[in-house]
């Protein structure tokens, strides 16, 4: 490390930064002393106090000395007396096993990132003890607030200690809203959007492979799709609604019902439902859209753009959830829903769904 | 909150957590108060120092003061005493783009829990000037380290700031690699389970279709393919070797030229451009495995499991890349391989391969 002689009064050191040594990172008294200054004004000038009555010069001084020691400001000390840490937690339970998580990460941290936050991501799989680990975790660590969020939307419990923080939800919801605020999808929306590029395509008589899973996308969606065929004058048939697993397997295993109600167009809760009806109206000499139109639900990354032909689906907006979900605990916006914000899934136009010749 | 008198000398409060009131977290100062100690005494029991000369009915008094009053320790305050905070930073490029860095960041956190540590999450999507700041706030946190890791293998330039601390490069490793210690999966070795899934399904002419993008995989996965088939004893045939681009597109597009190679397995870079391929010999009347054997490569969520039939392939052993990086930044396993670790790329045999059944 460059050495300074104390009081030097000298500003003239090298414009070179010197050779970090990590085994002994540099104190804020190394600097002071490079300064030939105390570290209360050392502490001044890093803190960016413009009212403190520090000399330009002896500002620069420090300015240099810190530059040339490379020293890191202590974050923690910082924050010991603002209050909070620059840190927001965010609570995942899923970013290992599925692709939606991850994009809830990348809307919360770009947001966050503008404000000045950094996020503080533990991902639990969903085990408990390791939840409330993290939550104690986060709040040891002073967090401005803490996002919980689950990887499917869903109904939640909120743990105890999260109420020692502020927190919002995200992608899933408290039973009891008056004491939680929440961010969600919008699932009624989503079905109602996926029915209509159906209609758009002409279609009147449209089947719905709904989830056999309870959860609020199987009501939501289910609604959505009623709610579509009303607006346009279609009387509601539930024949046409079967229901099936909401995977591939499930969405094969649909074929055959499907093919007795003789529809021209179907709408699959999922992408990968979608996926493995294609496989079934496929192995029955079924050509996609000709002979039916398809849409999903998701718009999954490596399915819904990839298959063959590409699917015309909805979009889940994990990344403006978690993004939403930052401005709703950092009070940006108003909020006239209240405490549970719901979130638009986009329509996304594919090949699956020919384009509508009027006759 | 509950007060206690000063002094009272008396355990006796009531057990009932009282309502935390968060605009005023509980200082220490507080439970002092209601304990009828000194802070510093707080400190000692809080740190468990055991060798403190603290009478058992006054530490007792002080922990029910710590309970009643809900006061959670300052994490930030003790770690300025032990130099470095119980963290370790992980910078991950691709969360939201890719099922494979949720895997990362699982085995990662997992395996940091172990050891008390949690993860410090800064996801850049490739943003250099994020993840500049997402290190400098790293080092500001005084982690104990940084992993630093890649969606895909492939090589990289160490950040500059990144040597400020200890690190290990996950899933990615540096060209000079005398001063950087790297995890990376042993794609050689991958690539001759995959090869050796068809040698054991009897196959002896195997096409083996490689990604055009240039990258270890590309160079590891092909060479894994000729030791096997050195070892089991056919010659390499180069005319064997299609390249196309590493996605569905890019494996339906390659139908055509496998077709005209006459080979009865066929070994595919990765599962999405086995996928398309499913698609291509679909589209030619034939029939897996029976017509033809496929293998891929990922064992990638969503997809392989859910082909039809379920795709044979080589699982990318993200979770186990995640793990080996925290042991090695934490000096947990003897590195024999010294600075570059390979971690081995399991086979998952599934129904696109027939059993060989010797003639």
């Amino acid at each position: 490390m460059i050495s300074q002689e104390k009081n030097s009064g000298s500003a003239a050191t090298p414009d070179v930064p010197v050779k970090i040594d990590r085994a002994h990172p540099v104190t804020l008294r190394e600097v002071a002393e490079a300064a030939g200054v105390s570290t209360a004004t050392v502490s001044l000038v890093i803190n960016k106090k413009k009212n403190a009555r520090i000399a330009e010069e002896t500002r620069e001084r420090v300015k240099d000395a810190i530059r040339h020691l490379g020293y890191r400001p202590n974050a923690m000390a910082k924050n010991l007396v603002s209050g909070t840490s620059k840190f927001i937690g965010l609570v995942a339970d899923g970013v290992a096993t599925t692709p939606f998580a991850g994009q809830i990460i990348h809307g919360a941290q770009d947001e966050a990132w503008k404000h000045g936050y950094a996020l503080l991501i533990a991902n639990t799989e969903g085990n408990l003890d390791l939840e409330k680990d993290a939550i104690a975790m986060m709040l040891e660590y002073k967090v401005r607030g803490i996002l919980y969020s689950t990887w499917f939307h869903r109904p939640t419990d909120v743990p105890e200690t999260l109420r020692e923080s502020d927190f919002v939800l995200v992608n899933c919801f408290s039973p009891d809203s008056s004491t939680s605020r929440a961010v969600v999808p919008d699932e009624a929306q989503g079905g109602q959007s996926a029915t209509e590029i159906l209609l758009r395509g002409g279609h009147r008589r449209i089947a719905f492979i709904n989830t056999t899973t309870p959860a609020p996308a199987k009501d939501g969606r289910l609604k959505g799709y009623q709610d579509a065929l009303e607006a346009a004058g279609i009387p509601f048939d539930p024949s046409l609604v079967l229901e099936a697993y909401p995977d591939q397997e499930g969405g094969y295993g649909a074929t055959e019902e499907l093919l007795k109600r003789n529809v021209s167009a179907v709408y699959c809760y999922n992408d990968r439902m979608a996926m493995g009806l294609y496989d079934g109206l496929r192995e029955n000499g079924l050509s996609i859209p000709d002979d039916i139109a398809v849409v999903g639900f998701d718009n999954q990354e490596v399915i819904a753009a990839h298959l063959r032909p590409p699917l015309s689906t909805v979009s889940l907006p994990h990344y403006e959830l978690g993004a939403a979900g930052v401005r709703m605990l950092l009070g940006l916006d108003k909020s006239p829903d209240g405490n549970l914000v719901k979130i638009s899934c986009p329509a996304v136009e594919r090949a699956s769904v020919a384009v509508h010749s009027a006759a």
